[in-house]
């Protein structure tokens, strides 16, 4: 079944989304989203002028393979770029598969595990108050499951905080934001937080915190202790990632469990992580990682040592990775919970989908594939436009993790 | 000192090549290489859709925090595309730099550590005798060391040989070419070619081998064992390195000294290779590790541990790439080896450079920042040509490492 | 550029310090500060005696290879004595290339990482109402970092605490003050002082305290447990450090920032302490640890090891060994904090420097090179006069660590 | 027994020492040597302005606590400056110590443990016929072991080489004498030496070697694998061993015996050495490593780990460094080796010593304290003179090794 065509589509209904669509010689065809956020254009380069010449004329079955051709083929392997290109095109077949096997991608995956996919929303607030309310707003809408951040006083432009309460979304502008930042009032403020929360709601919800990297180990093990009287769902990208070895002190000091990953693109960003079992849920996602197979390899290498998964689901995983997550979530042993925001009503005509989130859990519908198709004439209406995810210093100037 | 101005200049004088050019408010420019071979324009779209805008009104002399600013800023770090980005820029902010103080960059880096660089050449041939004749032909133009690479009996387009003997040059064609591989036959066949380059030459001409990620650590091991009674400089890419604890095996069976890193783009690439001790040599060079800076970030983490440099150089590395090198290897307390191929005549009109090659060692001249300038106008008669690095299957059709 | 005159000047202008001049064939000089506290006449001999004389002639540009000669020339490698030597070339090297360049230090190191250096000052008091009192008048003048000691009841002559608030200098008299020690009383006493100070000053100030080497890592463990509601900035010298793997036992019980150093000389004191973690900051100091060279080895090490840099910075290092400091931290990625005690109007005039103190920042101006100056002829009316730190005994009349 | 009077005696009868004489005020004088060659001056300069003020008055007979107070008292701690002197006066407090219980210091030190001590000699040659003929001349004189260093063809100013077969002095001259290496033309001929003796002299007699610190761990490990079918007794200083964990990979691949640490002077730089077994024989000697008390400390620590002693002594160890050695080798019951090289007439004759070589054994006489005195108007004759130990560059002129 040879890939005949193959295209790119960029599109911006209300936020970028980079779109690959392959089609095979019998018409069928299958979308990948290979959005980076902040760094779209990049990727629309590599998969246009670098691997689309090499995919049409492959067999389209043949998945593991195009996925090692463009893996080991690429020479300088991982990194976003190149794994969101590989991406697009390994969910692309999938969903191009399904079609043909005439399936959901999940059956392919091995069927069903469960019968829908349970979800966290996303609780934040300007104030304790603010965020107190919007976890009652959360609990209200049946969410089990709630990701809580606050503004920190003191502190300019925390972040995860948004003024429009039903959508986040930190790209924005001409320019990064530079926002600010002060560990030490943050470490301050946050654990009164979830004390608050835990005296109003009980123990019955699960409430999830995003450090975003803002913390060194040590400060992250510090926090984690903190926090364990109020039993966090996890405990988010305490400290950023790039040395693994990093969270072994983090891991010996709390038992609160943590929650890395949303940016890595590799398995190999993971190994140590996962084999001294220094976290509890792995947050790779499918647009980031290499697609569908991509995340299998992390599933299964996290299987044996008790590591469940957590897919990063922000707005800027279009409806098609939304969907590839949620195929990849229904299907795999260790699941643990997915990231979801809600797509604007824009993006949801550009991109309509065969999923529906309900009390908290996201349900699939039977369509063969991801279940998520294109509306190519109205996605070019949109035309893509520059943004940026924030930057972010210390007081003193010092470049620091957003 | 603001930066005023940027443009990418996309030439393919021979070979293609991504150049940065950035221009300051007094109207002093920095050039910087951002050359990813085979992926060239992904790099392109990365710099001038998502960095340049945020590049115009920097200053200049920033060039640690304009490094921190986008690798930190990218929010999804490292990765080939993003880290020659970064490297164009920060060679280019030292090439200024350099001016402005009216100094070669290599003063800025504390001054010459050696009169020259050691450099390595690269002799192949499609049979032994080929080969032995090509070590004489480098020993004759004065090389101290020289990278020996032979087309395996049996085995269809072997790497590193090529018909052109005095130019190498993998990237070409409209797809990439597919070889073929087979483990046994060059485990058989390779360590002959030793035996007869030490019985003919003796052992006081330094041979390096590249085994091009083509072996497992085991095999690596069971070669480096058999390579030891001719006493390579390295063996070089052993075993693909993402999984950096690959190498623990290799290090325990061998003496022979290790290489490997070329397709390295962060400090975190080698973290454990370099703190356990791993390698002898770590190979990432200034274009795919983010520039000087990067390069030093790793060079001084390898020098309390016995690790020395061996920077990759072919001609996928302009000359602006080079000289960035040169400076960093002048500079180094713990430089080892250099890898340097020579551009053609075309290629040097375009890129004008102040280094000269004499008996295996490259000189640099005093000209201030890196010395290397870009003829723009000729460039421009040097439009880019898409060309690939090849890919590699085994005999039943695998996926293999190229 | 070749070093035509080198001397060494001590000068005592309320302390000693020791300085190096050298002086450049076209006039340019360069000042290192070499002083180590109690043990100043045996810097001048290593450098009068037996480095000076291998410097005249050499390339004051080649700043790396200077460092190694001397270094590994010494073949009795490390130590005090040696490294402050080595450390005070270094240092007027930097000074040299600078005013060469045109440019402060900062640039040579690779810009500004930030706006202004954060110090911390040193409040102390003989109670802990007077310590109280003291974090009180700190705080007024703008520091956000402030260093607490007290005296402990019960225990004679208890460090860091000064009878005169403005200046602390333990140095003194013509043979070693004979302090006393009682660890049981220390360890029931300073967690009392840091609840106080922050039920008065609430968590927005940075504490720090200084543990002075009198604990073994156990009792050290248990200190920064006791500690941890305080949410210090860091505990320095918890235990003596020669013995770098005592620091994994205290790592595992406390998240209380540990920082240590001010006694090293040599990366290899660290190498340990920072590639596993036990350590949040790196003391370790320009002028007793090889200078502007010596310390970004270490902080380059300790980058992606999140360790940040905090050098020590006490009045024994002279305006040029901080101004040598200031330069590396405002350039240095992964800077912390900089310890700074304020110098004697007459230390300022001898040494005129070219950074300001304010609100809790120090800011250094646009001067070539360090920036500090050294009034030869008022130096020469202040001859060196002998003093010791003192030396410490537990009740029994043991040694023990001061 | 308090100590009344320190004098510090410069002298250079063919070779520059530092002497402590230090006075009770019974009378009673001991002796210690505190050079440290090359950097002389230094150490005379640490004794006198800084030691020896706090000496007058204490009690001659607190050994321990003498060394604790400097120890500690230091502030600024280790190093050989620092070590050496505080080496001098535990030897002479070890002399008086003798002379006031009447006995030899062996017996204070626990008795004899063996009836002499044996020690290896120094056979040397420009060509490898002239190293055969040396080691023979040594065995003619009864030496059980002997070291074996030659020229390297094709390598200028090879170390431990000396044209003068009877004494060896590599310090020499105005400014250090710059050597040259090239380490693949050592590696290549060394083993062919220790063949050569194997079939010339059988395996009876020790055959030691030096490499110098001139390897990388991996060239050691290697070099060490080359040597094992001459069963040499050790190889000494295989790499530079500031980092200690550099000897696990040279141990991993070769049982060759691993002997390291002339230029150590403190327990810590052999606590990961000796606790993981990496070495077989520890060579701190007496002058450097903080006298016979530092010697016992690393002895204690050795003995449970099959660690032998094998004290550094070449002829910069004056008669009084050598005799402290030997009477602690006598003692000792992890005793290894002595190194031992006859110094001159000249030499013997400022200090009369009680020890006496026959047959590859060192017998010492039953005088009182260490047996060794000072002809203190004969050294008045040989006024110091500036002499330095080579340094070494690599071919391409980097710094390396002496």
């Amino acid at each position: 079944m040879k890939i005949t065509d193959a295209k790119v589509i960029v599109s911006s209904p209300d936020r970028n989304f980079v779109t690959l669509k392959l089609v095979t010689e019998d018409g069928t065809y299958g979308l990948g989203d290979a959005t980076v956020n902040g760094r779209e254009l990049a990727v629309v380069a590599y998969l246009q002028e670098h691997l689309i010449p090499c995919l049409i004329g492959m067999d389209a079955q043949n998945i593991e393979d195009i996925w090692q051709y463009f893996y080991r083929g690429a020479y300088w392997r991982r990194g976003p770029i190149t794994m969101a290109s590989i991406a697009a095109i390994d969910m692309a077949l999938w969903d191009i598969k399904g079609k043909l096997a005439n399936m959901p991608v999940y059956q392919l995956l091995g069927g069903k595990s469960r019968k829908a996919v349970l979800v966290y929303g996303h609780a934040n607030g300007s104030t304790e108050d603010e965020v107190v309310e919007q976890v009652g707003h959360y609990l209200a809408q049946g969410y089990k499951a709630i990701r809580v951040q606050c503004s920190v006083p003191g502190v300019q432009d925390s972040y995860g905080v948004s003024a429009d309460k039903a959508f986040y979304e930190p790209a924005a502008g001409a320019l990064p934001e530079v926002c600010s930042w002060n560990t030490a009032k943050y470490l301050d403020f946050i654990p009164g937080i979830f004390e608050k929360l835990r005296a109003t709601y009980g123990y019955d919800v699960q409430l999830l915190h995003d450090v975003h990297h803002r913390l060194t180990p040590n400060e992250a093990a510090h926090l984690g202790k903190s926090l364990e009287p109020f039993r966090l769902f996890w405990l988010e990208d305490a400290t950023p990632a790039e040395l693994q070895e990093g969270f072994r002190h983090i891991r010996r000091h709390t038992t609160t469990p943590l929650a890395v990953g949303e940016v890595f693109n590799s398995i190999y960003d993971c190994t140590t992580l996962i084999t001294e079992q220094l976290i509890d849920y792995i947050r790779t996602t499918s647009t980031h990682a290499g697609g569908i197979t991509g995340l299998r390899k992390i599933a299964a290498l996290a299987e044996p040592f008790h590591v469940k998964t957590g897919c990063h689901g922000p707005t800027d995983i279009s409806p098609i990775g939304m969907a590839a997550c949620m195929h990849f979530n229904l299907a795999v042993p260790n699941f643990g919970i997915q990231e979801f925001m809600i797509h604007t009503e824009k993006i949801n005509r550009v991109f309509p989908a065969g999923y529906t989130l309900k009390d908290g859990y996201v349900y699939l519908d039977d369509q063969p594939g991801l279940g998520v198709d294109l509306d190519e004439k109205l996605a070019g209406q949109y035309p893509y436009s520059r943004k940026y995810l924030p930057v972010n210093r210390l007081e003193d100037g010092s470049m620091w993790n957003w």
